[in-house]
């Protein structure tokens, strides 16, 4: 519908010649004048410069079209007529604005002239229509000051420091209060300065200012903040600016004049009533400005009756005519009202929402429309803890101690802790703490858990801190690097300013910013949010994909639950090996694994097995630490199950690599040396030293790519078997007391069909001797995760072996691109994004050309191998609804993310579905 | 052409009915028997019972299958008409062997019965048609004692001690030396024996003999050793055995009798002239065992003039039949000739290059044939250092001391050294030197550089000291477990021997052995190497693919050049970082390069150049350790491109992690641990803990994923304009010599095309800035390596800012299967291998269906994109012939190998060529 050129080369558009269709080639300003003039709106005549001439007049070395002054001056003509006031007339002029407007809103990035159309002479006629000397002599100054700046490239700092020293002079502090002796002055000043600074002076002629402000706006679209705004928000460099041109109407002629901003709901909380503001007496760009304290709208029906009920009747009339919340601006000159501009609102979170859902229910929009209004990342901002949002700047300044980057958001007061055991203490005792580190290690795992937030001056937004920080929804700050954490003496310095362990500080992880001392904070519930809830409940209607949540701890489960899961996608287990509690057996387990393996080979090699050598210490070690082991885990998913009862539950069996949950080698390094070095006994060295040979046997080059995943399931049978065990131990009971479970046992970083075919046919004889044991039929399922190119690409054999599969795009993004996260975003990744070398972090949002090749092929084959074969993504990407769209298209079942993004993958599973059908 | 079921049921086939087609369902040894009756040739007569009815026997419950014993019984008569001697006749007895023989050759695998037929009576019937009782008690004796054996599952060695007794008490060592009264003694003593031990007699009567035979023969499809034997070969074990049925002939009935083996050409040289043993009076297993000295097959002219004549016609005969060298048994009875069994003789490699292109030259095969005939494996055989093989079992006792993995093969002799600069110290001063370490890391590039062999006590064979040694040729052995390294006392200790630093060994890297002292070792020049010379410039006539070399240096080069390398395919630049005299520099470049880009892009962003502040101490630094390096680099590159002429030279910039240029963190962490721990002032140790910090701040969790590759060269651009400076500086110069040069730039570890445009853009800025400095128009091309999964599933994208590909299959692999080369193959790869999960390493042989996937769609991508795109690959799989049939198939351009796998590669394209025409 759109048009960017238009094909008779017509270069100059009347408001009565456009619509709202033509923001292309009007921009988004000019497009809506254009609009509400077709609609019968009070709006001003006007005109719009194409966004194809700032294109020609940019790509042709700056220089007016031929025709374009023709243009204007007829243009002008017409609004000369319409208006009954002369452009340069000294008797009733007509002043002008000259304003920007691109196709996508920048606001402040361009240039925009007011009041163009007046000289030394011309003022006195407007004074004299004006009825009042000052206004006209304040709409001089501000014309010579922007005019100045934007045109002749003077330096704006110096006009701020006349008008200064002027109203210092005549003891007043705020423009408005010069009168129009002293406004002459500062008048004479300015010129003065232009001159001497420029070389050039404002010139007199009307015309010549006009021609000169159109060029000035359309080279405004290459100032360095425009560049960066366009840069930052993807906006394409090559559209340009349209400029429109309208008679400036004044706010400011005297008691039944004034200006206003209306919002036609309340965009705070999206309540059904108008919200506005207004100045009785005054220009609209005082409004905006801020600074004067305007009126409620309410008082407009005082001043001026009539416009105030004309105005009321009319934003009830765009609001129906854009479907959309509007926020308008509106000048009421000697009681006659202009629309002078409008547009969407800006809205919060809640406000989308509540808006969304009752248009829908007022019938002014479908329940569709509305699923397709609301970003799914607000619906996530209504449930973090969040900070009251009515600081002040000064409040702010105050407490506002450094920045860093927001990697899980909402935020959260409490004390500092610089280790994971003190924190975990102080939880203990009921103490709300921040976790605040160098660094996060998978070792902070419970001080994680027990914090309510997380800070730390080293690594990424997808680092492990915040990947776990975002599973459980907490806030936390990372890559902090203005933070020195002093170990020894426990503090934490940043800008010469030390906080002591056990301080208070607030960490708003939406903004990044660190606060010292408490911020209040409050986390709102899914249930309490009503529209959010309608929203929700329509978006289920609507989508197709299923949607589940990563989970390993019922109370995980619960919340996940409260969210509206409909399964558990990802039950990770290494987490409930890393509980402190478990650790140590844990640690037994593995250190004593390989031993225990080559004496169970051994013995079941041998012909004789009674004559088997008795086994060494390592494997009663082994054994008693894997039985302890078997017992939390059958607790643990004895909870879960019950709590998620007939809905699926996917458990991945160990995945990580071993060293994970072993000691820090360089710390037991370090502490050994430092023995050695006090000359303390060899003898007394043997069991450190025995201890880290051992855990440097387990540690790897490429942990990533390491001996992790079905990989030690292979090598190390005993511990799948375990789990095994458990889980269908703990699935067997809980049939037996008459509840359904649906537990699915899934095998992580599967690279060849054989790994899943051994690893089936042992582990199904476990579950097969489990259940004969117990005298129970458990159903199960048996999958894979799909997140090692080479299973996506022989998905179609794997799928022979696997009852489902779930897309680990985390990891297949790692190995797609070669990148370790933990690495690159540190190192590198970063400046990739910031540089648009990637469009996007791949972390966040699924890379379709590589990733999602991969992804595409493996569920066809894998569906072609297997009809009806189960697929779902567990990667964060099953939070991120530009991914979500994507799995949509592709045609997986589910997608599967933190609890407290389900409710975002619900809407934006919806809205996949919605998208892809009107395609 | 083979039927392995006969669709009549037929269950026995006479020589007469079968031909060497026939091999499925005969057997290798009964299809030649029936070919060679077929010719005419001196075959006893004979039959063969199918190996349908062992599968039958084998999936039956171990029946005979009805009419099978009838058809036995028919053919035993007809051998009894021809051989005119009756099956348990008294008088003129026909003995008979029932002999194993699958269609693929299981040498010993299986039982073979012989003399069968004979009992108390018949001996002595025997006894006298033979004019001696001794050949025929002999006979009985051997026929108790391996029908016991294999029959009745007697404990044979028993029956050896019972032997070793009547020798002992005869006074004589051999068994042939027992006189018939002896034998008769040991005979009677075997028939006690075997009753006390198995309760069961040796049947008198020779059809049961005969059917029990049959039924053994069979089972032992399924002893352990067979069994075994075919898991290690990849032979199916569905495929069972046939029963080869023909009279005894004997070679022991006089002087004018005897037996032999003989090969038609030498199968040590391949010299085509007759070469084989013989024993006059004696039967064909006293031969093959060994028990006795033969004579030269000349003598045969001597004791039966006719025959010989007879039999080296014959061979002739086999030899153009068969069309290839023949190992041809014979046995002689009363001067006549009977041929037992031919077939294709087990040759060396030197002999089977040998003789494939004299069977050419003499028109016996085709020049085709001539290429299928020799493995490309046993080219390099010919060209590794090799230790002498006459080595006796006595010599090789008393030194070889341990055994480890050949990683690299060939024999090397050499002087022990335990760190890297010692044996670039030791080697300078002209010393021969193993290089011995506990592992092998890439900091030890220069001592392996300089040792003529490697050796490791921990580490893979395709680990990074493999890969290395590969590519330089030289012998190396990993994971020799059994040594302890001690660098404090500097020597090596195994089983209790010590080894000092200095001492000499010996290394053969074919085998694994480690042997103490000197040891004599050749390596044979390819120019020396006639026909292997001729055979591969057959190959490359016949070869599609072309054949490059990866070589770092000038010496490489030449070496790459005389192994008939078409170009360089790969240059890797970070072994010239490595150089030891160079690495100073480099680690000033590394140690320097965050400080002196950031100090060059606020430089860059500056408004006023001029006024950019000093640049601090870093940049002086940078900028001067680069030049240095710089003008090394040119040097190297000089040097390559004058050896390399007009052949392309693909030079790929910088490609590794930074620190693996750096000290190792640890020892550097312990040493300051120690200087903390001695109580060093905080302020002397500033330094050492600055730098600790910065090693640190360059360390990576993942390095294989992380900071390295065309992401170093965007994060630290000046490094790769450096190197494209040198690069474009040195072909210049040659240019300006007259000479050609043909320069690829080629960029790692692309992931996104945006990757390469942006390096490409800069860098052809560079390369066009310095030919425009220097006046010369340098020819050369940009492309890169796809190594990343990612790269190879946008390849079209990346084709269009690329003017070749070059195929990183080792990087490719890691990220498809999600494996660490470096930790993979101690902790997982090796068992997976072993216990059949994966078919076979897939850093040797390219997996087809998960890498060799993502290559293809890459190559069809590519070239869809960008038609004529030069494609190859530099990975190890490029000398790989099983890979480089693959390569072949997908449609590359070239592969690149080390230069000594360079024949292999032209050999193997070759015949990848030959075989997919043929299909």
């Amino acid at each position: 519908m759109t048009a960017s050129v238009a094909p008779d080369g017509k270069m100059v558009y009347r408001f009565e010649e456009g619509d709202a269709s033509m923001a292309d080639l009007l921009g988004g300003k000019g497009s809506n004048l254009c609009e509400m003039t077709r609609l019968g709106l009070p709006v001003p005549p006007g005109f719009v410069i194409s966004t194809q001439v700032c294109r020609d007049y940019l790509s042709q070395r700056q220089a007016l079209p031929d025709g374009l002054k023709e243009s204007i001056e007829e243009n002008i003509g017409l609004l000369e007529q319409s208006m009954g006031r002369g452009f340069g007339s000294t008797d009733d002029p007509l002043l002008v604005s000259v304003r920007s407007g691109a196709s996508i809103s920048m606001p402040g990035m361009m240039d925009t002239i007011l009041n163009l159309g007046i000289n030394d002479e011309i003022v006195k006629g407007l004074a004299r229509k004006m009825g009042d000397d000052r206004p006209a002599y304040d709409a001089y100054r501000r014309f010579l000051q922007i005019y100045s700046d934007v045109v002749l490239d003077a330096n704006a700092g110096a006009f701020e420091e006349i008008l200064a020293r002027h109203k210092e002079r005549a003891g007043v502090s705020m423009d408005y209060e010069l009168n129009a002796e002293q406004l002459r002055g500062v008048i004479s000043e300015f010129k003065d300065t232009v001159l001497r600074a420029t070389g050039s002076q404002v010139p007199d002629d009307p015309w010549q200012q006009l021609m000169a402000a159109v060029e000035a706006v359309f080279r405004s679209w290459n100032t360095p903040r425009a560049v960066f705004y366009r840069d930052l928000n993807h906006i394409s460099h090559d559209i340009g600016t349209a400029v429109t041109i309208m008679p400036m109407v004044f706010g400011n002629l005297g008691p039944t004049s004034g200006s206003g901003v209306l919002f036609t709901r309340d965009p705070s909380t999206g309540v059904n009533q108008l919200f506005g503001e207004f100045l009785s007496n005054a220009q609209g760009e005082d409004v905006v400005a801020g600074v004067r304290t305007p009126q409620r709208l309410s008082s407009l029906s005082e001043v001026a009756p009539q416009a105030a009920k004309e105005l009321f009747d009319l934003s009830r009339e765009l609001e129906s005519h854009y479907r959309d919340v509007q926020d308008v601006e509106f000048t009421i000159e000697n009681g006659r009202l202009f629309i002078l501009q409008t547009r969407s609102a800006k809205r919060t979170p809640l406000a989308a929402v509540k808006t969304a859902v009752d248009m829908a229910n007022e019938g002014m929009i479908s329940r569709e429309e509305a699923l397709l209004r609301v970003d799914p990342e607000e619906i996530v901002q209504l449930l973090v803890p969040q900070f009251r949002t009515d600081m002040t700047s000064e409040e702010v300044q105050d407490t506002l101690i450094a920045r860093g980057a927001g990697a899980s958001p909402g935020g959260a007061t409490g004390h500092v802790y610089l280790d994971a055991d003190g924190a975990v203490a102080a939880a203990a005792r009921g103490v709300a703490v921040i976790l605040v580190r160098p660094e996060t290690k998978p070792d902070d795992i419970h001080g994680i858990a027990a914090a309510v937030g997380v800070l730390t001056a080293r690594g990424g937004v997808t680092s492990h801190a915040a990947v776990v920080t975002r599973g459980l929804g907490k806030p936390c700050i990372v890559g902090c690097d203005a933070f020195t954490v002093d170990m020894e003496q426990r503090f934490l310095a940043v800008d010469g300013r030390t906080i002591k362990e056990g301080e208070e500080i607030s960490i708003d992880g939406t903004t990044g910013d660190v606060y010292y001392g408490r911020l209040e904070t409050i986390r709102p519930k899914l249930e309490d949010l009503v529209e959010a809830n309608t929203l929700l409940g329509w978006a289920d209607q609507a989508r197709k994909l299923g949607v589940m949540a990563n989970a390993d701890t019922a109370a995980d489960a619960v919340q996940a639950l409260s969210m509206g899961a409909e399964g558990i996608g990802l039950c990770r287990t290494e987490h409930m090996f890393l509980d402190s509690e478990r650790l140590p057996a844990v640690r037994r387990i593995l250190l004593n694994a390989e031993a225990y393996h080559a004496w169970s080979r051994n013995a079941a090699q041998s012909d004789e097995p009674g004559k088997a050598a008795d086994p060494p210490a390592a494997v009663a070690e082994f054994s008693d630490a894997l039985d302890q082991v078997r017992q939390l885990q059958t607790q643990d998913f004895l909870e879960i199950l019950r709590v998620m009862g007939r809905r699926p539950v996917i458990i991945r069996l160990l995945d990580a690599p071993l060293h994970e949950f072993l000691p820090n080698y360089e710390t037991l390094l370090v502490e050994l040396t430092e023995l050695r070095a006090k000359g303390v006994d060899a003898d007394e060295l043997q069991d450190k030293e025995e201890f880290l040979r051992l855990v440097d046997s387990l540690r790897e080059a490429n942990p990533m790519l390491g001996h992790r995943g079905c990989r030690l399931g292979l090598s190390f049978p005993a511990i799948y078997r375990m789990q095994v065990e458990a889980i269908i131990t703990a699935s067997a009971e809980l049939l037996r007391q008459g509840l359904e479970v649906q537990p699915e046992i899934m095998i992580p970083l599967t690279a060849h069909v054989r790994e899943m075919q051994r690893l089936r046919e042992d582990l199904a004889g476990v579950a097969a001797r489990v259940q004969k044991e117990l005298g129970v039929d458990v159903p199960y399922k048996f999958g894979t995760m799909i997140e090692t190119p080479r299973a996506a690409l022989t998905a179609g054999d794997i799928a022979l072996e696997s009852e489902f599969f779930s897309f680990g795009t985390n990891d297949l993004t790692q190995m797609a691109y070669g990148f370790s996260r933990d690495d690159a975003e540190g190192k590198f990744l970063r400046s990739y994004i910031q540089e648009g070398i990637l469009p996007a972090d791949p972390f966040e949002t699924i890379d379709i050309d590589g990733v999602g090749a991969l992804v595409r092929m493996a569920v066809e084959a894998g569906r072609q191998a297997r009809p009806g074969l189960e697929m779902g993504i567990c990667g964060e990407h099953g939070g991120d609804p530009a991914s979500i769209s994507f799995f949509h298209q592709v045609g997986l079942d589910y997608v599967s993310c933190s609890p407290y993004r389900v409710p975002v993958a619900r809407l934006a599973a919806a809205q996949a579905a919605l998208n892809s059908s009107e395609g």
